[in-house]
């Protein structure tokens, strides 16, 4: 058997110690199945004294993390510290001019740096992977890369933040508002303190940005994707998409289309029948659509010690096995510059719901700006009557330019009768 | 770039175009990928003259597939004639023994001789590969071997074969009984004109018994797996599974228990919320538990010309990469005989269909029995009244042991009054 492989482990919150149990717990098997042991050698963290239930005394303590990148008992780093810059980012750098391989569950990292970060490794000769970073469990990134090679993927999608779809789940299931679930889960810890990076669907846009490079061979454009969060879905819009066949759940969706890519974060209309619509709870999902392959479904848990740890192994085992696939598929130096298509370009169906004074003529004035706009209405629900009280009317809309849309709903905002903001949910074909 | 990778390709069928559209079509893509090209220099099938829809006037050709594992222009030979013995065996030991990596799609000879030739590649340091033997186009077997491959799988099981679910979702959705879909689907061509490799489950267990060597390090002991195939659901037991909030299922199972693993193929009636559930029409889906991972679910097309050469793509490319991961994950010589325990000792629960005479003490002799096996019911149903004539009784059981179940429906099947042997279809907990 060959030399064993030497992991230093920076970092040992939740997945740290995850990673750490794993391979103290199925050292054997992880030996046959890499023909080499897996050594954890050294670790990093901030409290040495913490109890963390793992038994770290066979390992050199590195105070400051960057000590890993130096250790010469380290062949990989494993970065489970997180944030975009700071010392993960010193890490990475060091770790990788070190001769060192990277591994990291860090999608922040690797999407703002993922472009230089994998240039530096080939330069290197070393790995540089993160199947971590998305749909933690899930082995999507090599699905990707490696099961999927053989096509052309069209288009890439996914329920990508556990909180978000927790949060979406609960309010269809109890029919409660968003605050009331959102503090239901920090409550119970599926949401953070400060909510703000689930919620707003950064998180997914991160993911989001990793996938649709591996995917397309894109160089990675962060700042070009589009990002809606699901702050603003109210308990009316789920009971509305039940009755129209729908549910809603935030997706990070990026297409091939003819002059780039689309990229984009923002809750969806999606079909009861899709296999989609079924991903509840903290679960998360990521469809991949390839010229030969058609329609694959990848399910399971996105985040947490176990999954997350899992995906670290995977790719532990990679590195131990020799395997020298790009990290983005194909090496950095050929990943192309494909340009985000504009969110005005978007073309699809939509939802609108829309308080209105129930009084003759409002339907009209609305129906009269969607013509003026040249949109096609599909159809108009409004749930009973209030003479000169507040009602809702709700109505979709066959597929439209995002551009033609958003000027109908600035007119229909200012329609004397509209009492407020119209709610837009975009219904996508799947 | 490194020397290109020189295929060559025995069998021209469906998968075999496929595989050389592939090839053709995204040259550069998988150079991109791979580092070097994939070349087609070679392929072999009967008939030279057929129009395929493919140029093959680049590529040497072989009256015999044999000449494939001669030829110094192939580097890997790839298997698409299919047959468990015959000439795709002899072909898979020639190429072997001549040094050339080797890549199949066919489950019948991974099932019966896959250990013997992962010995053989392995004495020779090449690769020996069969994503497209499982799931089609889902790369499960890659997943298993790399994306989980930090975890213990406690669980493995599927939709394994696209024509039985085609079949009983076609059932369900229609009313229909089995026969005249099966002929339907016989026209339509989603079913062979000999269909029992098929609907008896054969196909299943073939990929079952990959799955499982691949999940658990385990010998592949084909002659173990209990296999029962769909020909006797009627359409009464998929109402009533509908009824009782199940629906009904192929699925081959391996689970890992204390006494060795469970390998078997047979109808299950799987709880309407659950992910496999929802796979429907030719889709086939795979869900694997792991002890860190917790459950991850693959859904994609099982069959057909791109998918499965997607699937036989994605080892070419891995072959390409320099990959060297055990053909079962861990060294054949480290696979373990691990014994199959009988059906006789599954325990689960169970579904009854009985035909009775509509008489008093009919129910009473029945539930006598399953009491006199220690059988707790859980539910009995009776639709409709026809005193004297023939009605339809349905009940489920709890946990039962399968040898309890066997003698309880021997003896009832005994009683005077039930007039056609009991149907009995296993309940699944997911």
């Amino acid at each position: 058997m060959s030399d064993s492989l030497k992991i230093g482990v920076a970092g040992l919150g939740t997945v740290g110690v995850g990673v750490v149990k794993i391979l103290q717990c199925h050292g054997d098997l992880l030996a046959a199945r890499c023909g080499r042991r897996l050594e954890l050698t050294a670790v990093s963290a901030r409290d040495r004294g913490r109890e963390r239930g793992v038994d770290l005394s066979a390992c050199r303590w590195h105070g400051d993390p960057l000590g890993l990148a130096a250790d010469p008992q380290v062949d990989v780093v494993v970065e489970l510290i997180g944030g975009e810059d700071g010392v993960a980012w010193a890490l990475a750098e060091a770790a990788i001019a070190a001769g060192k391989s990277f591994v990291t569950a860090n999608k922040a990292l690797i999407a703002h740096h993922g472009d230089a970060l994998a240039r530096a490794a080939e330069d290197k000769g070393v790995a540089l992977c993160f199947e971590a970073a998305v749909a933690g469990g899930i082995p999507v990134l090599k699905a990707l890369r490696d099961g999927l090679a053989g096509n052309e993927i069209s288009r890439v999608y996914g329920i990508l933040n556990g909180t978000c779809n927790y949060i979406l789940t609960a309010m269809r299931k109890t029919g409660r508002d968003f605050a009331a679930i959102l503090a239901e889960a920090q409550a119970r810890g599926y949401a953070e303190a400060d909510p703000a990076f689930d919620i707003d669907g950064v998180d997914s846009a991160h993911k989001l940005a990793i996938l649709s490079a591996m995917a397309f061979g894109a160089r990675i454009n962060f700042g070009a994707i589009h990002i809606e969060g699901v702050r603003n879905i109210s308990a009316l819009d789920i009971d509305y998409a039940a009755e129209l066949g729908y549910r809603i759940k935030l997706l990070g969706i990026a297409r091939r289309v003819s002059e780039g890519i689309e990229q984009r974060v923002h809750p969806c209309m999606v079909a009861e029948g899709t296999a989609i619509a079924h991903v509840e709870d903290v679960f998360n999902a990521v469809v991949a659509e390839g010229d030969f392959v058609d329609r694959v479904v990848f399910e399971g848990r996105g985040a947490g010690e176990g999954p997350t740890a899992s995906a670290v192994l995977a790719d532990l085992v990679d590195i131990a096995r020799g395997v020298c696939a790009p990290a983005f598929s194909v090496p950095a130096t050929a990943l192309q510059d494909i340009p985000t298509t504009p969110m005005d370009t978007h073309v699809g169906p939509y939802y609108v719901r829309l308080s209105v004074i129930d009084r003759p003529g409002v339907i009209a004035a609305v129906t009269a700006v969607l013509r003026d706009e040249d949109i096609s209405m599909e159809s108009l629900i409004q749930r009973g009557r209030a003479p000169g009280e507040g009602v809702t009317v709700v109505l979709t809309v066959h597929d439209t330019r995002e551009d033609r849309m958003t000027r109908a709903l600035a007119r229909i905002a200012e329609i004397e009768a509209v009492i407020e903001p119209p709610a837009m949910i975009r219904i996508i074909h799947l």
